[in-house]
């Protein structure tokens, strides 16, 4: 799958944070550029304090001090120091440092009973990075010290992948998007929900509010939606029902074929994808658990894709065991998503499964992860090891 | 601890996304209000269909149908079904529904081949909340879910923790914050990286940019900060050299004692905290190794508790096997942070440790988590259980 629009934007570095690199960048500079010495302490010649020892301290003449953000024009010769900074420019003649607290301040001496070897102490010349690496690759997500590191090596301006324009048009005649009407109808809440999601994704969301159950309804708010954005989502009326109008208003819209129509999944089994001038539309299932599960399944992967992201889904990183045997026999040739809370005891991880229908939002709310449990399982045990699933925005790393 | 200033404020639901909560939600609605059906099909009496079988089909007279946000005001005698949409009320004298795709259509009647028992693909009123319960508690961050259930119980307005503000302050001769000298001068790249992660933290970061090694200049910075932040934070010239100014700048801001000079975790163990003018102030070194460390161990605990999130560190997802035997001899008598790469390999993950001196950033860009490594311990083995600490902004779940 290829982004139909321009794909990146120039980005300046201070505003870059969390975004998707669109090009791999190198360094044209050595961090730090000169050898600097590690500790508050004393530049000098490790060939002078090579027999330093407590029987045997060395004294060195202090010829002068070297501070961060100041000039230094002098050198180091034999038998000479020089107070330096952390961070400070090692001096020429100088090639290690005796921190500050193994130095007796003598007046106008030091004495060092340690020896230091060349380089003690010092970070050298492009210890850090050198002119011509590279840093970062392209589909990189930029993290605080990766802006940090940006930063230093002076790219001011970064080519970043454009964020993905996602309008999100909520289906259903019970529905309203203003509180004066929620007393006689439902709020639309769903919107609210896709719409973090969406942001927490690395896209824009353009929650376009309701349509009630009507082809020419939905129809006009999808056409505003084609007119800015990159992907179209729709929540609710996506099923066989006598009203469910979301498939045709496609249809007239110029979707000669529905990609996907059902996924192999439950819940959200009824979550399709078609494409209508130009344009992926995802149609996710009104019931809370599926709408979650067909974001997850499909608009998550494909709003990762044309933000750039190099995996289609976020990393999983908890193992947990169940805390009790459960069936999975419905829909057992399908993949089923479970949603579990997961505690942690005696420095393991215990899932606790939620159970309750597609339609509660209390599950998803006592829930903090789910697991994903594959075709043909009917049973997983007591104890068993299951990944959980983490998600930005809905199942985070708090 | 408690926070100084008014602790909390009231924000609109829709702007209420990962706060965190100031009070406990009790619902004052049922959700569902009443009984709806869980599918498209046709609302009818159980004990009309208690004997329907394959060999025993039974006709019932189709009466009207009940679509989502349109009134109905019939009711289900014995012997007749009505069309009812997902999600719609069922009507009075119905208790049970027959999914669309087990019903045949018969003109006015239709035909059913299978018992439904009471209240089947029905969800009761209050199955997802009961008017009373509580369903969030004092401190719970909001997630997209907990948004959408904040409106479907019509919360629109919901008492949240104000978010700390924190101004940082750079100090050290050697920076700028201005792109133009940034040839002659380091930029101020550790102020970014720390604003980033204040933000992540839940926090309102204040970039006060750069102080030279000056006690009037830093404490000038720090007196603008006092006016408007709820913690300050100041990066570098922590420690024990001549030029080392803050700490005398605090001093003279009013802290008459140093509360916390310097921690037992390594790097980062010249992290200090102290008070003046009523509020914390964090000092955190310059080293990039030494300032995350020290962002972590200090600085996030605080801005947590002052922001009301219930714990100090962020949840622990992650273990993964050491890949190699490591050596973690010096400052033993220290908690050590060591920084690694999980890669993930078969279905268990591996952490290659990433070496480096504590001024490195190449090495937290090449890391994506760390570990904590309690005091006394000598030697990780290869192959030994360590527990990866993730941070929003540092090392995300990607």
């Amino acid at each position: 799958m290829t982004r139909g629009k321009a794909e990146c934007e120039v980005a300046p570095v201070f505003q870059a944070y969390n975004r998707v690199l669109a090009e791999d960048i190198i360094s044209d500079v050595d961090i730090p550029p000169v050898s600097v010495s590690h500790f508050d302490g004393y530049a000098v010649r490790a060939e002078d304090v090579f027999q330093a020892s407590v029987n045997n301290p060395v004294l060195l003449k202090v010829v002068g001090g070297i501070y961060l953000g100041e000039e230094f024009s002098g050198e180091v010769n034999v038998g000479e120091a020089a107070y330096i900074s952390t961070g400070a420019n090692l001096p020429v003649g100088a090639n290690a440092v005796v921190p500050v607290e193994l130095a007796r301040d003598k007046g106008d001496f030091i004495e060092v009973r340690r020896r230091v070897k060349p380089y003690e102490n010092v970070i050298p010349a492009g210890a850090d990075v050198k002119r011509g690496e590279t840093i970062f690759k392209v589909g990189h997500v930029l993290r605080a010290q990766d802006v940090k590191f940006l930063v230093d090596v002076k790219k001011w301006r970064v080519k970043v992948f454009k964020k993905p324009v996602v309008a999100i048009v909520s289906v259903g005649s019970e529905l309203t998007s203003r509180i004066e009407e929620a007393d006689k109808r439902k709020f639309n809440s769903h919107g609210e929900m896709i719409s973090i999601l969406v942001g927490e994704a690395g896209g824009v969301p353009v929650n376009l509010g309701v349509a009630p159950d009507d082809v020419n309804a939905v129809k006009r708010l999808l056409k505003k939606g084609l007119e800015k954005a990159d992907i179209l989502v729709t929540v609710g009326s996506a099923s066989v029902g006598e009203k469910d109008c979301v498939l045709e208003a496609v249809k007239q819209l110029g979707s000669s074929k529905v990609l996907v129509r059902g996924v192999k999944v439950q819940p959200g089994r009824v979550t399709s994808l078609t494409v209508a001038g130009g344009k992926p539309i995802v149609m996710l299932p009104g019931h809370v658990q599926s709408t979650l599960v067909g974001f997850y399944f499909i608009l998550l992967p494909l709003m990762r894709r044309m933000a750039g992201h190099p995996s289609p889904f976020p990393f999983t990183a908890l193992k947990a065991r169940m805390s009790r045997k459960i069936l999975v026999k419905e829909f057992a040739s399908f993949v089923r998503v479970r949603f579990v809370n997961v505690t942690e005891a005696e420095g393991s991880f215990i899932a606790e499964p939620i159970m309750g229908d597609s339609s509660l939002t209390s599950v998803v709310v006592k829930a903090n992860g789910f697991i994903i449990i594959p075709e043909g399982k009917e049973v997983i045990e007591k104890g068993e090891f299951v990944n959980v699933h983490l998600v930005n925005g809905l199942f985070p790393l708090t």
